[in-house]
């Protein structure tokens, strides 16, 4: 299976939208989550789970599976896709939040970057054009460009030289990917002929910036863009207005991803403001931390109260989790260190976030996103009643 | 649901046999292996997993569960099924053999053992009388008596005064028992009224000490009885010869449980023996530290060798892992640390096991076991072809 990319925008509420997104391998909804399968696993869950959850998408990072197992290996298993096991789309993260977050001592030019890996120390090598031809060689369905993300706060200055840099790159990606595309490299590998690419827009918090990253990475053209270098660090306020402008100055035929955010309020305030993907580690990595996210806001499983607490994790949900164990057992088999616990609160977790965007879709549709966001908000942000 | 327990054989070629033994919350047809859920858990598996993989019954620990989170909180929880969320038969074990292994300085008298929690050190006491109301508090479908498990070798006394005190305690863990089920200690909550106990038989490996040890269990009288002292680090040999030597004395109308064996050639071995029940931790502990089961004996997936393997774990295997995944996949979920590729090689294995047992059943439906078991220990003892 190898379709052609395309989006169409299904409904319409205010600055939301609901869309139809044809991938190489399948169909995702927007506005969709997509579980963070970094190394080409969910944290927890096999396959069978999360397909069992009716995710649609599923996201893994370039860097990660370049430096462990390698993204020659996977092209050898036929990509991604045969490797894992996972049918459905993959979007490939490039690496570059990963190169400017976890990786060693690192030198950046416009040739590209070297730093040393973050599991082992070597020297490693990523320019714009070996980034796309890794995530070719990893046949996802959508990969993304390199880009050199900030963190926040940053000074305008750093912020500018980032944004431009990641403007170059996007040129010489966009570049690299025609010549595969074309079958002008036939030493790489395509495991998904029907790859696309997706342009990422930076500048921090200076709109100015936004603005004219905006119109370089979009006069360079990509099937869709995301919105880079926001959820980290910035206030969520700052964070809802820098993307809801730059939203606003994307095509509106092209999907739109916040990278990396976040918690549920941050989905819907997000949706409102014209906002199509997302991803974030949230869900999952909480979930092995005792986290449970319900309508009330997150509970800590692990807290006493819940120790003879034979009630379902959430009364309203209906996950395999909540319709089969009580918060007594998930707390005892966290305070146990038992794996099954990690798996049962992360298919709940997952489960939350997937419904989420559901609900979301379905207020969208409906043409009640603003009643819908202001009643999920308020009994989020009451917090657990619990 | 809670049934009279009742044990029928419905098959015999030579010592084997196959029957179909009814507990309280169901049928398990035996010769069966039970997957161990120490702390109300099967390590990396949900109860679904397990449920999916066609256990019919599970094995945890009183001793563990009497630790953590306690066998009173499980009582207010209405038992240890409404607890894990586990519908089909549970067996548990009493913790003689954990506390004699596991836990810290004791001191072992005929009223019971005192000793020092392993988790956290604080003392504790276990009793033969507070073993029994530990398990029925629990409301395991099998309750297992307290015994003294001694380690190996041992010398003749030791093996003759821990087997002596081990039946001192099963007449009175019986007598226990009994007031309990006539309701005459209403304080003792009952969450499975149809529970059965299951007699020890000690002795090492000491024919004598062993058939007085039968004799003795025999006299007071259970629902089945166990052989216990086994697979304590004596030779296989030495174990398959006492096995089948202590179960050639004990009931033929009764199920005989050979505790804590074993690898796979042991199943096949103690089952030409008269064995019925199994459980043991190393399908599950092994598939944690990357070792496979298969027909043609263990491969550790870690090994290099697998690394652009694209071939399931085990070709002739129809689990789910090996319908899904490759080796290549496994070892890079096992280098990872990834909790997927524990759950995924556990599903393996366990299938593995309980798939061994369905083969085993038929082939002594069919009046073939000679010939089975001598293939299998031939093909499995060649060791990995991979």
């Amino acid at each position: 299976m190898s379709a052609e990319f395309a989006f169409e925008v299904t409904a319409r509420d205010g600055r939301a939208r609901c869309g139809r997104l044809q991938l190489a391998h399948g169909v995702v909804q927007t506005p969709a989550f997509m579980p963070v399968g970094t190394r080409g696993a969910i944290k927890g869950l096999t396959m069978a789970q999360l397909n069992d959850l009716g995710a649609e998408i599923m996201l893994a990072n370039a860097y990660h599976l370049h430096v462990r197992p390698g993204d020659e290996a996977i092209a050898r298993a036929g990509g991604l896709h045969a490797f894992t096991g996972w049918k459905k789309p993959i979007l490939t993260d490039s690496g570059g939040f990963q190169v400017f977050s976890l990786a060693g001592r690192r030198t950046v030019s416009d040739d590209g970057v070297v730093f040393q890996s973050h599991l082992d120390g070597r020297s490693l090598a990523l320019s714009a054009e070996s980034v796309t031809d890794i995530q070719m060689r990893l046949g996802s369905d959508v990969a993304m460009v390199f880009d050199e993300c900030t963190a926040w706060p940053v000074t305008r200055d750093e912020a500018a030289a980032a944004m431009q840099r990641t403007l170059r790159w996007a040129r010489r990606a966009r570049e690299r990917f025609g010549v595969i595309a074309r079958g002008e490299a036939p030493e790489i590998p395509r495991a998904t002929p029907g790859q696309a690419q997706f342009g990422i827009v930076q500048g921090s918090t200076f709109q100015d910036l936004r603005d004219e990253s905006v119109g370089g990475t979009v006069a360079v053209g990509f099937e869709a863009y995301a919105i880079g270098g926001l959820s980290v660090g910035e206030p969520p306020e700052l964070m809802y207005e820098v993307a809801g402008q730059t939203a606003a100055q994307l095509p509106e035929m092209a999907p739109r991803y916040l990278m990396g955010a976040g918690m549920p309020n941050d989905l819907v305030e997000a949706v409102a403001r014209g906002i199509d993907l997302f991803d974030c580690v949230l869900p999952t990595r909480n979930a092995r931390n005792g986290q449970l996210f319900t309508q009330d806001g997150p509970i800590s499983i692990k807290n006493a109260r819940y120790a003879d607490d034979q009630g379902p994790p959430d009364p309203e949900c209906g996950c395999p989790t909540c319709r089969t164990h009580s918060r007594a057992y998930l707390r005892h088999l966290f305070m146990s260190g038992e794996m099954a616990g990690s798996t049962l609160n992360t298919v709940h977790n997952l489960h939350f976030y997937l419904d989420t965007m559901r609900r979301i879709r379905k207020a969208i549709e409906f043409g009640i996103l603003a009643d819908f966001t202001r009643a999920f908000l308020d009994r989020y942000s009451r917090g657990a009643r619990h």
